[in-house]
């Protein structure tokens, strides 16, 4: 019988998650796997038997290399949540039929939330049956809401790119001297890491953002117009960051409060975005100045050009671990990234039960943003500001950052 | 009496026009000129007499490399149009005392089509007075649609920004393998150059987009409907680059047939943005698909972590060129590129009178347009595609890039 592993990627994308991918599949080779597979488009392709040999397209150290700069999934993504095996047994026999089949022996998912979920279905159904099978989980998410790691791979790219093109951003919008508000839109439903990582711009180039709005904080419309207006007194170029995910007292997305948040799709799916467009028309309507919402939209998880070697190396690094814990027997685990010292910044792996993270949501800490709820203190900036350090340089050809060719 | 040169910077920022700064600044002060003063706030702001002394703010190599990677307009950017200076004299006595204040000999503006036009009046109205200064034109615009120029700086750096994200975006799209369709909006009203561009980003790591939307070409929202859908057949996610200034055969902007576009500010401005928005809801509402508008927004001109080092080296040496010509006695003048080879590209500069560019468009040729009005031609590829060429690395420093500090 063939020793074999299987590794998978799923939730939305990010700039670092195929460096996690190649550090789960040089230590399983370098472990001694006969195979290393990967499934296409996650849990879901594989109950289709959609699988690819890694051995096969990762042949070289150039493969290995363009991998860690390509942004995005390589090996596909699925939004598949599996069901509980008590109510489901026959997806469950199904897809350990499938990894008996492929002779699998350690079990890999890079993912965020859901994905934790999955691997804590699947080592405990593998645990009931008497599988020998290791399910270990590899955290990926921008979000940077997972439980029980210091942050998560994936959060520094994202923050990196944040902070560069929101100095870009404010440099654009002072540019004629007169009044105007341009409100930035970030990703983050529920948690705002990701709009808090616009504090770092501030510097002595740049005199940052003038307002940052997380879901943490119930928004109040009117609150907000007289903040507005009162900077405005003051300058009168105006940088907002907004999360998509700030909330009205009454729990309702501001978003929802647009028209446009009624737009459906086939699929009856309401459209959530939209908040920036939102806010800058309620400005623009209510102040005499003028306005400009920019969403940084799906680039902030996809930006490959723009990546923090800090986060590029931890990816690779608990894509690594996770193997090296799965061959030495661990199971039912996610690698966690623990933080040793800020400065000088020191960070290490350990494992975490992974029912111990599967659908949890870690958000930022109060004690961390100012009294006025405008702004984030020092202890953001000493916890954020090591994960963007250093650079991953892009291989740009004929022009054009090059990436690893899919099959 | 001393012998000064003033610059001033106009219209839309780029990635670039501080790289022509440099390059006046720098030819000044080698061919002798006293002082090179900076207009704050262009030819606006001279009138309010605010300028600064650029050989104080510019004092060591460092300050002119980083003022090369630093995006938008450094000495701040206005959009006043000059009045015909025969219905407002007034306004060109004030400025010509002003500059006579200064003792001012050369005179450089950077900027557009609107700019340029500054420029023709200004020298016309000089020579009707018998003034001894020498006004020189210096192009700048993302848009690419100045006349009598090869390409205009700023749109190589533009095009590439638009090369590289487009790459990501298409990645990111593809992740799920399910019906997906992503409507992303590029800048130009009225000219498809940056739109264009979204077709540099295929190559054998890439698929491409798979329809451009030009303003060159009428749109018809049952054709393009038509269109996806067939796109679809053939793959499940679907990338089209649109143009926020595709028009209906009626003239009207696509994006005017949005609610949303009948917001108006404080001004009584209309909101005109909002194609990609748009089409992504229509195209939800009437296919089976989920869809996702993307706006490249203000991104596509300021970011300055991703230029072309051919289009920062042209920037500068158009600089430098308007320097020598006004030293050398010329005005009237706009210093344009002049291609001699596509491959190996070169291109030189050369001299065009004011009058024949101010107030033109330069469009996309038709014929570098596919008869089914979805793609570029290789015509189009082998003009674009030399000047997205290399790189200027941006300077990281504690994370992010660095810019040059403002006053």
């Amino acid at each position: 019988m063939a020793n074999n592993a299987i590794v998978g990627q799923s939730g939305g994308p990010t700039s670092v998650i195929n460096a996690s991918l190649a550090g789960v599949f040089q230590a399983c080779q370098m472990r001694g796997a006969d195979h290393v597979y990967g499934m296409l488009h996650g849990i879901q392709g594989l109950l289709d038997e959609k699988v690819c040999d890694l051995g096969q397209r990762l042949s070289s150290f150039i493969d290995i290399e363009l991998l860690k700069r390509t942004p995005s999934s390589f090996l596909g993504s699925c939004r598949y949540k599996l069901p509980d095996f008590k109510d489901h047994e026959d997806v469950y026999e199904k897809l350990f039929k499938i990894l008996e089949k492929l002779e699998i022996r350690w079990f890999f998912y890079i993912g965020g939330n859901d994905s934790m979920d999955t691997i804590n279905k699947l080592s405990q159904y593998g645990k009931q049956i008497g599988s020998p099978i290791r399910f270990m989980g590899v955290p990926k998410t921008i979000d940077n809401d997972l439980m029980l790691t210091d942050h998560t791979p994936g959060y520094g790219s994202a923050a990196k790119y944040i902070g560069v093109v929101m100095k870009e951003i404010i440099r654009d919008a002072t540019v004629y001297g007169t009044n105007f508000v341009t409100i930035v839109e970030v990703m983050g439903r529920n948690a705002g890491w990701l709009t808090a990582a616009a504090a770092l711009a501030r510097g002595e180039d740049c005199e940052g953002v003038d307002l940052i709005c997380l879901p943490e904080i119930p928004f109040h419309t009117d609150r907000f117009l007289e903040k507005v207006e009162k900077m405005q007194k003051e300058r009168a170029s105006v940088v907002i960051a907004v999360s998509e995910g700030v909330k009205l007292p009454d729990g309702r997305f501001v978003c929802e409060l647009s028209d446009d948040a009624r737009t459906v799709d086939a699929f009856g799916h309401i459209n959530l975005n939209g908040t920036a467009r939102y806010l800058s028309n309620l400005v623009a309507r209510n102040l005499p100045t003028r306005t400009r919402p920019v969403e940084l939209s799906i680039l902030q998880r996809c930006a490959g050009h723009v990546t923090s070697r800090t986060d590029i190396t931890e990816a690779f690094q608990v894509g690594g671990a996770a193997a090296k814990a799965a061959f030495e027997g661990e199971t039912a685990k996610m690698v966690a990234l623990k933080r040793l010292s800020n400065d000088p910044y020191q960070c290490t792996t350990e494992l975490v039960d992974i029912d111990r993270v599967a659908n949890l949501e870690k958000k930022v800490p109060l004690d961390w943003i100012n009294d006025t709820r405008t702004d984030m203190l020092p202890p953001f900036l000493a916890y954020a500001r090591p994960l963007i350090q250093a650079e991953l340089t892009p291989i740009y050809i004929n022009g054009l950052t090059q990436h690893i060719v899919e099959e």
